[in-house]
């Protein structure tokens, strides 16, 4: 389709230079297009086609970027980013140096407020409303826009209940879609659900018991009667709340129906909506699925187990086991602080619970970790998937800092698996019970062994606690890996032409470090190399070097991992070169040895 | 008083012999026993008071231990521990070796879960409940009994929404006496009062929203309806929800009428309620007052400097700015979440905010640490107050963990000041602009400074960043200090008596190091020991390790700190002395030099 408004709209001013009839057609056009790139470049579908509309409203009813508007999550925000200076390189999406999937401050005045974790809108939104107040402009506009999911998780609880006792300019906007990247799920959920159908009657508002002047619900894909509302609203001081009913994916018919897919769904035909499947033959497992059909195949054998998770069923392929044994495995929505210390209420009463969470998202239950699990010693599974760099959702998303968070606690296990079947041995061995709580961190994407389901599946063998390996010895240097990262130190090693100098060590266990082996190494090897793909400052190398210093060692030591930087998006071995701990970078740094 | 029923009762069984009648007596017993005992030994004695009756009802009509009874935040269960077993050794509470000041579960079968942080009870109560219902456990009754302060927490209503579609046999009861530490805040608070004061008609009813059974409020003293009302929700399943309303400090007429006071009053006359004062002459001031008296002054001065404290103005001191400048001192609730990314929306306005959090609390807001203010590089300054060892608090209190979190995170400069000079400059210094995020960390307690605020309050030095300072040179070992525990390497320098061999530096910069610094104390010391009042694992020490490592250095360094292991409650003398950086075990040290 040849676009003719769109092409003209540089950023909202020039939208707004558009008669209100015009709208719809430059809504057609930004879905066309966003289809069009997506299809190609990949990237987040779904989310963003259900705010076409909600985002031509926004921008043209109020005076952005004057008027701050803040995305919650912000894998919704393409169409924003096209109609605020980005058309035309949102090409670039998500690739290294080209513009970032979610809003992010440094790249645009439009984007007020860096997102990609779920439910801060409101908070930031209403610091930003309280500051105008302060600045004595009453008026200024600001704007939160969340999803039904976010919502629902506690930080924005938080922010509404500050927001409905105060006189800031704030507009929350729901956009009820009843889905995250997995469908919602919990009370409010239902909630507004019954809402929506005209069960509960008005008067029985849960946001307006925290104050808020509540309108809708409203069709979010009605442009006319969106920017009738939007304008009705802005010459309302204080906070206000607008519920709009809208469709994930809205436009594409695939994209509707398959919400869950659509939600990033790789390449796909932009004319037909079908997905481009790559041919999966021959390629490893994703981790995610080690997980998910490893603990299906256990929870099967051991009525203890129960799996949880904070709205990733899918990411996480937790959902394998909700789809055998419902009765004992969680989606409960974005709520990871709930997620951990319901683990820990589950502990105690001797149930074997494996608590997945992505590492990055584990950073928002930190305190229900040690205060909650670490301190009682309760046996909680924490399964941290996505760990290290993940590629193109970039620095909101990379888990490079949990190894660093989690070995400032006491008690708790940390075990890095370098490929799948170390992965299965651990969660079969977890469930015999440790005694104490056990992080497992495994990275997003593949693992390394193709014929792992046919060859390795269900074949457990128990892991032995701190134990960790010789997989090469060397005559003149020890390489110390944890984690999957220890496959480029395998791969660099092959292509290196010393081979022979260098030893490689595999140390699945962060903690409790196996001294033995470690007094082995030390003893043996005058130059040490740690590599971990997670940041450098207090991590698995750090702890190379604690336990140096209190064996009184004098060996070199050179601590390999992620620099004491957010990294941005690009793709994972793009990212590593940056950090240099890809191959190549591993091949130059054994030449030296 | 004599105690005739209450020295009868050693545990709930003997409770449960009581006719219902008798149970008043009881009450007053009680109330009398824990005034009696806390005037004398001190701890918390409000919050208890206002649930004597809730307490009693609850072990008698339920069958604790086998009902489990999880208790939000604890202070308040003071009652629960005397009538479960520990009667005899309440005296010793909170002192070392002696019961802890708040539920823990290896103290009591009867303390199902430990607690000390608020707003877990529900989801850990749900957690058993669940597990119940899986152990085909129908009977067993989960109860969590949680503060209107307490309940407006995110993951307090992350625990309401998963409950609300179980059908879990939990009951919820809101102790509503409309205050925290310091009085409740936000709309959920304002919304109960209208509630209590009957305005809000029952069918808009936020708690019903979330698919809860609400009854309530009824009066939380009335013991007979109490237990009428307790016997009747046993016997309707699924999750259950009673609003009570109680006066904190009940029964003890100055802790009725001075809440704040009364939570924690220290010693006081068990007759008449009087506070025996402590003479504060010539003592040097409570951190938090340095805190609280600087930023009021440099607020006075600079408009655009704002403070936030969740739920803790009191305890920090920012009541000083709230009482003198409201609109710009803002008490969330116990929202360190919101709080944190309130404060980075405010950042981005150009807004210069102090961010007041114990740093135990901070724990709660790590990703919103990362995620809303160091990756976007704003100028939030962290005050960080009751870090490193709190004391009587004990393990769940503690803020040993926050230089090892902290020192994970990009951008961030993290900061420990050795006295109150020190804090007062880096206050004055934070709001000429950093231009990045900042963590202030200081003690529970007082400072050294006697004449602080009469010598030295107001006369503001500006800080140089990264800048570490030679207190002492020495001839063979250097110690390298940060944050007051400095303060512990001065007086056992002093009394070492090889004190010329000893040489000492205060780094209060953790981030960014001084390196130049760092570069003199290697080349010139073959032996450096580390100390700090923080975890030993990806601590201060690590840091040293770590910039040792990356320059090739091979001198000797010992890194004194927390072990890594949760310590428990004492004096923080008496817990120095466990980790062995209080001033005797340092001298015995410094004899080794």
């Amino acid at each position: 389709m040849k676009s003719n408004l769109l092409s003209n709209i540089y950023n909202p001013a020039d939208l707004r230079l558009l008669s209100e009839t015009q709208l719809p057609e430059v809504a057609q056009e930004l879905r066309q297009f966003i289809i069009d790139i997506v299809s190609v470049k990949e990237g987040h579908l779904g989310a963003s086609l259900g705010v076409i509309e909600l985002t031509i409203a926004l921008h043209y009813v109020f005076n952005t970027p004057n008027d701050l508007l803040v995305w919650d999550v912000g894998h919704q925000a393409y169409g924003h980013k096209i109609l605020t200076e980005r058309r035309e390189n949102f090409d670039t999406n998500r690739q290294l140096n080209g513009i970032s999937g979610f809003p992010k401050r440094s790249e645009s005045i439009y984007d007020t407020f860096g997102v990609g974790h779920s439910s801060t809108s409101i908070s930031a939104a209403l610091g930003m409303a309280i500051a105008s107040n302060l600045k004595g402009d009453f008026e200024k506009q600001h704007i939160a826009v969340i999803g039904d999911a976010s919502i629902a998780s506690g930080m924005a609880f938080e922010g509404l209940n500050h927001a409905g006792v105060t006189n800031a300019n704030l507009l929350v906007i729901l956009n009820d879609n009843a889905i995250g990247i997995d469908p919602s799920v919990g009370a409010l959920k239902k909630y507004l659900t019954a809402v929506k159908e005209g069960k509960n009657p008005k008067k029985n508002n849960m946001i307006k018991s925290l104050n808020f002047d509540y309108s809708g619900p409203i069709d979010g894909h009605d442009l006319p009667n969106l920017i009738k509302e939007l304008n009705r609203l802005k010459n309302i001081k204080g906070p206000k709340f607008l519920h709009i009913v809208t469709t994930k994916g809205k436009g594409l018919q695939q994209a509707e129906e398959n919400q869950v897919k659509y939600h990033a769904p790789g390449k796909f035909d932009a004319s037909t909506g079908e997905i481009i499947l790559k041919s999966e033959e021959n390629l490893p497992p994703k981790y995610q699925d080690v997980f998910g059909l490893t603990i299906l195949d256990l929870a099967k054998k051991n009525e203890k187990i129960i799996g949880i998770t904070p709205a990733m069923p899918s990411g996480s392929s937790l959902k394998f086991m909700m789809d055998e044994i419902p009765e004992r495995a969680f989606d409960v929505g974005i709520a990871e602080q709930h997620a951990v210390t319901l683990a820990a209420g589950m502990a105690t009463q001797g149930m074997i619970v494996y608590c997945n969470i992505y590492s990055t998202f584990l950073q928002r239950a930190y305190d229900q970790v040690i205060h909650d699990v670490a301190l009682q010693d309760l046996p909680v599974i924490f399964c941290l998937d996505r760990a290290g760099l993940v590629g193109e959702d970039g620095a909101t998303h990379h888990g490079v800092f949990d190894i660093a968070y989690l070995r400032a606690i006491p008690n708790i296990i940390i075990y890095a698996p370098i490929n799948e079947i170390a992965l299965q041995n651990i969660l079969y061995t977890a469930q015999l019970g440790l005694n104490h709580p056990i992080a497992i961190r495994y990275p997003r994407g593949r693992g390394v062994i193709a014929n792992w389901e046919v060859e390795n599946f269900g074949h457990y063998e128990e892991v032995k606690i701190g134990q960790a390996f010789c997989l090469k010895n060397g005559t003149k240097a020890a390489v110390l890996s944890t984690g999957t990262i220890g496959n480029n130190v395998i791969l660099a090693i092959n292509e290196s032409e010393n081979k022979d100098a260098i030893a490689h060590y595999d140390f699945p266990f962060i903690n409790p470090l196996d001294t033995g082996m470690l007094l082995d190494v030390f003893s043996n090897y005058d130059r040490i190399i740690t590599i971990e793909d997670g940041t450098v400052n207090g991590g698995f190398g750090s702890a190379i070097l604690e336990f140096s210093a209190s064996n009184n060692f004098k060996n070199k030591i050179e601590v390999l991992g992620i620099p004491g930087m957010f990294i941005e998006h690009g793709t994972v071995n793009q990212l590593q070169q940056l950090c240099k701990i890809d191959v190549k970078s591993l091949i130059n740094l054994f030449q030296t040895i």
